[in-house]
């Protein structure tokens, strides 16, 4: 049965053991607490996709030498805060949470902090370091680039990745406002789901390789994702392009390798971190009171056919963070076989309850 | 023949027929140029509802006394670039003229600048703002809640309006970037104008007063509508009502007022302002030439079908803004008459070609 391959694992253990597999790969024990941190984040609010999952194809890439587990970032300051910085080609969730620290310095004394960083690779859920700055009374931004696989509006040919957004607000007594959207209108593994099912994908959502709107998974493949609603997501992905990108220093108008195709050179990833205080425009107590009213409001609202109740964005995730934070991390198969192989490879035991 | 009830004017005739018609009913000069160049931009870009046809009704709340002429702002500054404004029921384009200048005064000083304004009043085009920023070198970006329309993600009540949100970054040899974007799926315009042909709409527009999703016209406009992308669109929504409405202490939650509907109470529209300097992140040639590299990349992109180029955002208003700098701006008989109107009423000639 399905069930019995499924484990769940207190976050704390899995954390300990993502971090001591990541020292035995040469990070710095604060650098291996960084990404193991963001993982069980992610985790913990659902987005499984980029949680300890990730671990074997990041562990993967140190092996090639396309990772540098002891990476020395170089940064330059400007205005006071801003911060434009080399990750010299470290893990993506090592210089994120390096990056959002100095920015959120920046905001204490400044009112705002920005950094961008170039040479980076890819640092999970996004949404995981606007959170920090939401934390710290700040309204936090992140944006990536990733690998093409996206038709601008318009084009036949891929150019921009899935390209997330994140956005954190402090909301009072409430888990913080958090959107992190991917600005693809859909993940490519539903398109490969549908093709191997053999059943149709929803207009709009890919062209085949001649440029032409299909509904076939099958030709889907063949040709392009397409962005959300046309121009729209279109233009909100060269934008995450342009300042996680060209404003970088990194990768982007299509340069970014996959980490998942491209065995050969570094991703080359870049990342735009900003936040600034929400003092710098009103008092703490007066917005958190305006919050709490919004939510309350939007709470209240008739939920349409088909939904048992109105959400606000980060509400669900923060309600399974807190499932999972008590019951322990869910780990289906697939994932327990990539951790378990980390356990066999480092002579690390596994985290209990799946061992 | 509708052709001949459509003059082509001069812009520069139009603004100065505008500013006149304003300075008769009380603003200043200075005051009077922002209304009237805020319309021209949105007329000259393609933006036309936005454009004079809006001084009408503009102009109808003056003679309610539901805006004010001659409005004191209010300014509190925080961390030296953070810009709290009260725009004492003001102008919308008045106040943002002014509030964009402080923004990228401090923006010069401080690499970067943001102001809140709240008490404010329909804004016209936001992209009109956002490009005062690119033209100074910086990324600028601007947001606006608008009265409610929009039903967010998962409810079959109205809360949000269609929430505009405008970025925009210089593109050296090219015209400016420039994203401008309702968060609403479509307008509803298109909504009245298939029910009056009895056509249907396309599937995700709009509810019905059953909070059902619904084709059928007639039902979608006893209902709501939707924002686009599902919750990507609504969090966006969202995101613009916190911020330009929630931290500027303006209406939010749903208590924006109408211009075309309610005529007894000021609007209490706020605004979001902001712009950093590229030079904060990286020296403007080096950006300049990525940003050129990026543009050339795309344009090269082999269109989808029915597509004869790929465009970038912000490419296809500046053609045709090009075009009307030479040709002069179309004026449909619709606003001819509100022109006409305008004239009669303060005795100020027509532009000519209108007359």
């Amino acid at each position: 049965m399905m069930t019995e391959e499924i484990g769940h694992i207190r976050p704390r253990n899995l954390e300990a053991f993502i971090v001591k597999a990541f020292m035995h790969h040469g990070l710095s024990e604060d650098h291996a607490n960084s990404v193991a941190h963001t993982m069980i984040v992610a985790n913990l609010r659902g987005v499984d996709t980029h949680g300890v999952v990730r671990s074997g194809s990041y562990i993967e890439r140190f092996k090639l030498n396309l990772v540098k587990p002891q990476p020395a970032f170089k940064v330059e300051t400007r205005y006071g805060w801003a911060h434009a910085i080399d990750a010299d080609n470290g893990m993506g969730p090592v210089v994120s949470d390096f990056a959002m620290k100095k920015v959120l310095d920046s905001a204490e004394s400044h009112g705002i902090g920005g950094a961008t960083v170039r040479q980076s690779n890819h640092f999970g859920a996004a949404q995981v370091f606007a959170l920090q700055a939401a934390a710290q009374d700040c309204i936090g931004i992140v944006l990536s680039p990733a690998s093409k696989s996206l038709a601008p509006f318009g084009s036949m040919e891929p150019l921009f990745g899935t390209n997330p957004i994140a956005v954190a607000a402090p909301a009072g007594r409430h888990a913080p406002w958090c959107l992190d959207m991917a600005t693809s209108i859909s993940a490519r593994g539903h398109i490969r789901i549908a093709a191997r099912r053999g059943e149709p994908i929803p207009e709009g959502w890919a062209l085949d390789d001649q440029g032409r709107p299909t509904t076939d998974a099958e030709a889907a493949l063949k040709g392009v994702m397409l962005p959300f609603a046309g121009p729209k997501g279109s233009a909100l992905a060269m934008l995450v392009d342009m300042m996680g990108g060209a404003l970088s220093g990194s990768g982007y108008a299509g340069t970014i390798r996959d980490m998942t195709r491209d065995f050969e050179t570094p991703q080359d990833v870049g990342h735009f971190f900003m936040a600034f205080k929400i003092d710098a425009f009103m008092p703490v107590p007066e917005y958190t009171a305006r919050m709490e009213h919004m939510i309350a409001t939007l709470k209240a609202l008739k939920p349409a056919a088909g939904f048992d109740e109105v959400m606000y964005p980060g509400e669900r995730e923060a309600r399974l963070a807190a499932k999972r934070e008590a019951e322990g991390i869910p780990i289906p198969f697939e994932t327990r076989k990539v951790l378990v192989q980390l356990s066999e490879e480092t002579g690390i035991a596994l985290p209990e309850g799946l061992n």
